[in-house]
């Protein structure tokens, strides 16, 4: 392998979103003596997700970047959660929460190791000023910030994976894709890119319900940021199957 | 002032790009036993710059990206220069010498600082990996990578200043852009951004003919990089005029 460049899954790869959502906005609640059920907003909220950004795939929405998608599904879901007393500004900082989302533990360590040798961005359907927002406060070392907004498509469209490679001058197999989610690797092995699984076996908590080990021929397994990094430093990438 | 995001103009601004240039290629050259003007070479280069993009810019050309640009001057001044001995690939790494070029001394130690407080992006008509192969060697400590082949259009059309406003999520108020050169912070200026000039006295060497200093009512006038830093960190900033 000559790998050259490292993109990034995002949510759920490198950031815990669903423990940090429940945590910051259970506390936030708490404090405004709000009866809300957070943990069933987020996986509701979270459920709106692919389905959403399906509508701006098949032309249903114009380019729509993912904070207004956020925000629109969070206003359908407001009065189901009983959030019908806040105002414009409150949910606009709750619908900005996805900016401050907070790393596993072993993810701003490995990708410090791996800036040291590879390019690094994410390439998630995040917005721009979210993965920027984000990577300032959490330190994400990023080397530019590449996303589906920088495209107008969003994963698993193929001009994201191509697109990401083009920008960087760099050819499909000179770039690789690091995700816990099979599904991204296989759109992205569709089209040459090299490919990395680790896997978030609780990054849904206790509704996941798949991506708990490989299910690809990907080139690196790993059981997390730190290891995946240690191997390609080690330069000797191993297969999964 | 609330500035959240400071932008950069690159090649004289953030680099020494004639004197990185004609350096690297005169040390090339006498090791090849090449008998080349250099200096001579990188102006007239250079002198092609501003009317390639002008061309996009008409429409003439369809987007080109800046490497491209570089490629196909560099092609047509080959001759005059007596490079005609040069095949493909050593054309290529001449032309790629854009990427490889160095600070200026105050450079890293004014961004290190400013990225403690401020999002900090490039806003250069230099391509992507242009930039991120740039920052990668020179340590330059950008958060994300913007430039001219981002939005499709070159400085100083306004679709660069305000496309980064728009990914970036902020007003233009929110943005100032750092150039050493009244003529980029002016088109800046009309979009509504803040702006700080910094004097690069040296960047043409002895053909230097303009911006030895302010010329317009810029937010900040800084000395150098360093300076600019610390005028920002102490939050009083002093227009120039």
């Amino acid at each position: 392998m000559d790998v050259r460049a490292i993109l990034f899954d995002v949510f759920g790869t490198v950031v815990d979103w669903r423990g940090s959502l429940i945590e910051e906005l259970s506390a936030w609640g708490a404090a405004r003596g709000l009866d809300v059920d957070w943990a069933g907003l987020v996986d509701a909220w979270r459920g709106a997700y692919a389905p959403s950004m399906d509508q701006v795939r098949r032309g249903e929405l114009p380019w729509t970047n993912l904070d207004a998608l956020h925000r629109a599904s969070l206003g359908e879901l407001a009065p189901q959660f009983g959030l019908v007393g806040l105002g414009p500004a409150d949910l606009e900082w709750v619908n900005r929460g996805w900016h401050r989302l907070r790393p596993w533990p072993d993810s701003v360590a490995g990708l410090d190791r791996l800036k040291r040798r590879y390019i690094l961005s994410p390439l998630s359907n995040g917005n721009v000023s979210l993965l920027v927002n984000m990577a300032k406060q959490a330190r994400l070392p990023w080397d530019l910030v590449m996303c589906a907004e920088t495209f107008g498509h969003y994963k698993p469209d193929p001009e994201t994976y191509l697109g990401a490679c083009r920008l960087l001058d760099l050819s499909p197999d000179q770039v690789m894709l690091c995700a816990a989610h099979n599904s991204d690797l296989a759109a992205a092995q569709r089209c040459g890119l090299r490919t990395a699984f680790i896997p978030r076996a609780t990054e849904y908590g206790p509704h996941q319900s798949r991506d708990f080990g490989p299910e690809g021929e990907w080139d690196v397994v790993a059981a997390d940021l730190a290891a995946f990094a240690e191997r390609m430093d080690r330069s000797v990438p191993e297969g999964a199957a």
